[in-house]
C-alpha cells in the first residue's frame, strides 16, 4: 500500500487509513475522556469540574493567498474552529511552521499578521510555537493546536430523532473560492472564502439557549457538508433529513460549482457550523447565530428523524427525495 | 530576505528570525504564564492552584529511520521532554502529519508503532490527531503538540549564582550519530542517537529534591549543550563555568566528531536534560538521575557564577579556559 492524495482528503477513504491503520497502530487513545477512537473535531480531558480540549491541524492549503484568506487566517481559523465545535473556549494556540529554503521573507511576514490578526478577533493567544526549515520546495506548512475549556464537551455523536439541524451561514464558499481561483474562473460578484473563526457563534447560541442544548455540533472542513452530516448521523445512529431550498448556498458558488462539476456540498468550509439542537430551541440558536459577525446567513436546514439511520436524505426542490452521500474524499486536493 | 535552512537549526541565526519576524508580527503571546517571548521549551497557563503546560514541535528529521530510532520516537520524545523541562507531567499528546503521496505504508506502520512503544514508556496518550497528504515527495513530517501538569513549571532562566549544572547523560549521541549515518562512518561500537522520552529523569529528581530546588531545565536539542548553556547564562545574567573533563561523551562519538570536523557540544540531543540546582542539592540530584533508566551517566558538569555575565566559560582537560560560544546553528542539517 502507498499513501495516496485521497487519504488525506476527509471523507471515506480517509476514514479508512484512520480507522485500518492509524488506530489499529496506537494503543493509549485517550485522557479519560473523548479520545481519538471518537474522530471527532478534538478531544477532550476531564479537568476539575470542566474539560480542556486539545486539538491539532497541519495546513497545507494551496494557493497560501487565496481570495478572501490565506494559509495563516486558515490555520487560526481552522483550530478555534475546531475547539469551537467542541464547546471550547479558546484559551491558547500553539503554532508550528515548517518552511521551504528560499521562501520569500515577505510572504512569511503577510502570513504572521494574517495570523495574529485573525487570532485578535477571538481573541486567543499564540503562546508556544516551533519553527523548521527544509530543503525541499513546499513553501509551507502551519501546523496549529490548541487547548480550550468546555464547561461541557458537545461530541459530533449528540443528535436526537425530532432534533433541528442549522448551519451558520452559506456552504461551499471555501472549496469552490479555492477551486475556481487555481482554474481562473471569474465572476461579476468574486468568489471567496468563509474562512474564519466561529467562536462567537457558537458562544452566541450557547448563551442564547444553554451548552446542554447544543446535541451535537461539527465543522464541516474536508468533505464539506455531507461529510459531516453523514458522520453526525451516523454516529448517532439516527437518520438527517435536509432540504435542498433552505441550504444556503450563494449564486456566485452555484454557478461556479456548476461550471466546475464539483457539488458544494462536498466541498470544505472554514467558517462554518452545523449544529443539531432541539427542535424547540431551533428558532431561539437560528436568531442568536444571526446576530453575530460570521452568522448573518444561518438557515435551519432539516431535521434528525428515525428513518433511515445512519443516512442523510436530501429533499430536492422539485420534491424529490435522494441519499447525501458521503464523499470518498473532497474533490478540491489541498483545500485546507 | 529568504529564508534559509540555518534559520531552522538552532543557535542565533534562528533567535534573531524569532525576535526580529515572528515576534515583532505576533502581538497577542501569552496566556498569563510564560508566553511566546520567553522563547522557552514550552508555554504555561496558570489553572486554578496548578498550571498548564503546553508545546509543540515539528519534526523534519532524515533519514526517517536512523540508529537508536526513528522520526516516530524522535516526534513523541521530543514533544513529551519539553514538557518534562518545563516541570509538567506530560498529560496528553496531539499528533499530526504531513505525507508525501506515495509513501510506503509500510513504513508509515513502523512509524505509529514506534510511536505507540515510546508513549508507552512514559505513558501518556496520543489523543487527537490530524492527516495530510500532499504531492510533494517530502517522506513524512510529524508534527506533535503535548500539554502537561505543573505544580510549579520550570523555566530555563531561574540559574542562581552558587547553583550546580548536571547534566542527565552522555552529551552529542544523536546529531553524531545522525550524521555519522548519513556520511557512512562506521565503527566497531555502533554510534546510536539517545532519543528517549525523560519524564522519569526528570521526575526521579523532582522527588528527591522538590520542584522548587529545580532552578532552571533545557532540552539541549539544536544547538546542543553549547546553545542550551547560552540561553541559560543570558536569560538569568549569569556565568556558567563547565569542566570539559566532566562532560560525558561516548569515545566513538568524541572519535567520530573529530573525523566530522563537529563539536559533539553543538549539536542535538533528543533524550537529555541539562539541569541546575542549588549546590546543595547536587548530589541527591545527580543520585536520582542515575537510578533512572536514562539517567545513568548523568555527571555535575559545572557551576553558575557571577563573573562573565551572559557568557559559558570552558575549562578545558589541560587547564585551559575558552569561551563556549553558542553556535549559529546546529551543523547536521534535518537532525530533528
Amino acid at each position: 500500500m502507498r499513501i495516496k492524495l485521497e487519504h488525506g482528503a476527509g471523507g471515506e477513504i480517509m476514514e479508512e487509513l484512520i480507522r485500518d491503520v492509524i488506530l489499529r497502530n496506537l494503543t493509549l487513545t485517550s485522557a479519560g475522556g473523548i479520545g481519538l477512537d471518537a474522530l471527532d473535531d478534538g478531544a477532550s480531558i476531564p479537568f476539575g469540574d470542566r474539560h480542556l480540549v486539545f486539538t491539532i491541524d497541519g495546513h497545507t492549503v494551496r494557493p497560501l493567498f487565496f481570495p478572501g484568506g490565506d494559509i495563516g487566517r486558515l490555520a487560526i481559523s481552522g483550530t478555534v474552529n475546531d475547539l469551537s465545535v467542541m464547546g471550547a473556549k479558546p484559551l491558547a494556540l500553539a503554532n508550528a511552521m515548517i518552511i521551504g529554503e528560499g521562501f520569500e521573507g515577505e510572504n512569511f511576514e503577510r502570513i504572521l499578521k494574517s495570523m495574529d490578526e485573525t487570532a485578535r478577533e477571538v481573541p486567543v493567544s499564540i503562546i508556544t510555537g516551533d519553527t523548521k526549515v527544509v530543503e525541499d520546495k513546499i513553501g509551507i506548512f502551519v501546523i496549529t493546536a490548541g487547548i480550550g475549556i468546555a464547561e461541557r464537551p458537545v461530541s459530533d455523536a449528540g443528535a436526537l430523532v425530532g432534533d433541528a439541524v442549522l448551519v451558520s451561514g452559506t456552504l461551499g464558499d471555501h472549496g469552490i473560492a479555492i477551486m475556481s481561483h487555481r482554474e481562473g474562473i471569474a465572476f461579476e460578484t468574486e468568489l471567496k472564502s468563509d474562512v474564519a473563526p466561529i467562536w462567537d457563534v457558537v458562544n452566541a447560541v450557547a448563551g442564547a439557549i444553554g451548552w446542554e442544548n447544543i446535541h451535537a455540533m461539527k465543522d464541516p472542513t474536508r468533505g464539506g457538508l455531507s461529510n459531516a452530516l453523514n458522520e453526525m448521523a451516523n454516529k448517532a445512529n439516527v437518520g438527517i433529513l435536509v432540504k435542498e431550498s433552505e441550504i444556503p448556498i450563494k449564486p456566485e458558488v452555484k454557478a461556479a460549482s456548476d461550471m466546475l462539476g464539483i457539488s458544494p456540498y462536498d466541498v470544505a468550509n472554514e467558517g462554518k457550523v452545523v449544529m443539531i439542537v432541539p427542535k424547540e430551541y431551533a428558532e431561539d440558536a437560528l436568531k442568536a447565530m444571526r446576530r453575530t459577525k460570521h452568522g448573518k446567513d444561518a438557515a435551519i436546514i432539516g431535521e434528525v428523524m428515525e428513518k433511515y439511520r445512519g443516512k442523510v436524505i436530501l429533499e430536492t426542490g422539485i420534491g424529490g427525495k435522494r441519499f447525501l452521500e458521503p464523499p470518498l474524499g473532497d474533490p478540491v486536493p489541498r483545500v485546507c
